[in-house]
């Protein structure tokens, strides 16, 4: 009855008291508000929306509807939205650690195009993505980071919820991402969170104005709930860096760890997100963060913390050198006229690793771990006719390759002139 | 797959295309759609609206849901979207028939205060009112009027969705009302369908601008649908008649086709009604057909009418006369100080019928038939301090019947001077 009564008060787009939400979202999780109201609540929030207050109600709501963990040390996190060879969590969390905060990383897998930190992870054989709430404690403790699953004893409410938002067209709300996102990230119990929000054709935040509206919830939603917050909007009209897929970026993340490969992009904002994390927590001035974290970057610390994380874990980067070598059906795309490469759409992309094995249409698929695509040129640069721009690669034999490979090619325009200018990778800052 | 990318779209305010419309309907009858995909389809209607077309889309699709009569008979039949004290159908279809009009009218059970002409007429000892549809047919060629349930076979997906609007806060949506109403008198396949549109506290169309949008939009579907149409909207802010109930509505009908009583309210709409769907269906003057109906109702021809029927459905009325016989318990609300009846709020007068048992909380609740409100004074007349304003009637006992008599009480406002003026009963025609 309750219920009936609060949808008829949001679908008239009446403000719900703190007590409402809170009984709406506890209700809903012992399975006593059924599904097709919670769906129909969904969509009442999507179309009139929630004020800053029902925000932080409904994150506080989520969030009580499971364990929440605490610390006794100095913590941290970076949580991104999702962006098209997103493998900055690989990098940026160990960073924070070898600057001495510690780093509480509960992670997700993928849905739709973009692919999950916890699957990337997982292409290392033994890599132990799932560990109880205990042993990722103590893994935290012991290498200063930890990167697994959210267990189902965090937030159960967000569990249930995303998976009807997912099949009732609910998703775009930010009122409900917010809720969905800041309600992990508070029960993790990191003091500082920092998000990426990305922003462009790879993300589904098309433009600038809805990405700004996000960060601005997010980190007005986190310091309601007493942390420190900032967020970067960030650029994601093309890829990250040059992999994209699942082992593939753990690769280029493990380059750019090692000092094996750099591109100025994917370093630029992996040291300043780490930068905000280490500056709010140890109380440092920006710009000295940013010198710590070259520093921890360039003496291979951070990378330090990444073996060592991956090694608590029970991952074997050995086995994963061989993986890396294992046979795949390969295609490589190539320029069909000389000129420049004015921009490389990072949606295409995605969708062309989808279409290859990369992610997952329904919670529960098999990814192909070695599925993927590895851009061979980045944005501004000289291509003539026959030049390789993309290879494309699948353990899942021939058939999809060919299909794969039109879309992926639609996703580069060769232009006449040099592109003027560059692409500012951080569009605005939120603190 | 086809529901979310539907739901995405009426979610963002866009058109949806009359295939995608009749794909979700056929899927949700047949249960491939669950109900929280069409709950949260029902909310973004209730949020972004339907245009006309969809509408009249969404109304074929449920209509196609299930069987659809035809006849070869001229038919003609009126909708009420339910008031308080609204025994009008009772008088109305005889009436019409009475004329030469055939009236096959598929009606409902009651939900919430007030309740379904069904409900009513079952209170006649023996009357049938689940008659299979063959029956219906053959009572409506044999007598000229049946009013019977609609059964399991006439449009099922607006049951299914009818129930999940009920609990799911979407019962509020001009098109989905006109989808729930217009789909069932279109398959019941009457050739003129005239609307009764209720506005005022007792009803769910609170203003004179809401109830004349409904009003319109029932009229345009049913004429783009090749159907002969018209609308009144009329008020109901003050019940209807004197009795408030089942069995003593009933014992009103009665009193007003014999001519035992007159109430010329109720009288005039009934006039006004029946005659347009006479000179609808009869290609009459609307001032020839008022003539005519007045004459069918001062001869009794169309008592007799209504005779025909409830024997015809087995209806005893014998046995209904010993039934109103019946000791129940009885309360009357008198005058608190003296003068002029100003206003008899009918939501009042409705939740007082309720709370003694003439209304259903839950489908499939039982009705006591001689629960009900008995008014003793019209708006206007004047009292004394101890005039009897109003018997209250249970069988259930009691205990209820204290809070029903203050509930009744407070629907009553005594005035100093006489009231000026008369409310119009008639306050929109729509053609």
């Amino acid at each position: 009855m309750i219920a009936k009564l609060l949808l008829d008060k949001k679908r008239e787009g009446k403000t719900l008291g703190s007590a409402e939400i809170r009984e709406f979202v506890e209700g809903f999780t012992r399975g006593e508000i059924p599904d097709y109201q919670m769906a129909a609540m969904a969509m009442a929030i999507c179309c009139r929306g929630m004020n800053e207050r029902e925000t932080a109600d409904l994150t506080d709501a989520m969030k009580n509807s499971g364990r929440s963990l605490t610390w006794d040390v100095i913590t941290a996190d970076k949580h991104s939205t999702g962006g098209v060879g997103d493998k900055l969590s690989l990098i940026i969390q160990p960073l924070a650690a070898a600057c001495g905060v510690y780093v509480p990383s509960l992670t997700g897998r993928g849905l739709g195009l973009t692919g999950g930190t916890a699957d990337k992870l997982e292409t290392i054989p033994g890599y132990n993505a799932s560990l109880s709430l205990d042993d990722f404690q103590r893994v935290v403790k012991e290498t200063g980071v930890s990167m697994t699953v959210q267990t189902s004893e965090i937030t159960p409410a967000d569990k249930k919820l995303y998976a009807l938002r997912d099949v009732t067209g609910t998703v775009a709300s930010i009122p409900l991402i917010v809720g969905s996102i800041l309600s992990k990230k508070l029960a993790e119990g990191a003091e500082t969170l920092i998000f990426d929000v990305k922003c462009g054709s790879g993300t589904f935040m098309k433009t600038k104005e809805e990405a700004l509206q996000l960060a601005k919830a997010l980190v007005g939603g986190a310091k309601a709930a007493g942390r420190k917050s900032a967020a970067l909007v960030t650029d994601m009209s093309s890829p990250l860096g040059r992999a994209i897929g699942n082992a593939n970026e753990v690769e280029e993340a493990i380059e750019i760890l090692s000092g094996k490969s750099f591109d100025p992009k994917v370093t630029e904002l992996c040291i300043e997100l780490a930068a905000l994390m280490v500056s709010k927590s140890l109380d440092l001035s920006l710009e000295a963060a940013r010198l710590l974290c070259q520093d921890k970057l360039n003496d291979m610390s951070a990378y330090k913390r990444f073996l060592e994380m991956v090694n608590a874990q029970g991952g074997d980067l050995g086995k994963f050198e061989a993986l890396l070598k294992t046979k795949t059906y390969k295609f490589t795309i190539q320029a069909m006229r000389s000129g420049f490469v004015g921009a490389i759409d990072a949606e295409k992309i995605a969708r062309a690793a989808f279409m290859l094995g990369a992610g997952r249409a329904e919670a529960g698929d098999e990814i192909d771990p070695l599925a993927g695509v590895d851009l061979a040129v980045k944005r501004g640069d000289r291509v003539s006719v026959g030049s390789p721009l993309a290879t494309l690669k699948t353990s899942r034999g021939p058939s999809g390759l060919e299909a794969a490979a039109a879309e992926a090619l639609k996703a580069f325009k060769i232009e006449s002139a040099i592109a003027s200018g560059d692409i500012e990778l951080i569009l605005e800052r939120v603190e």
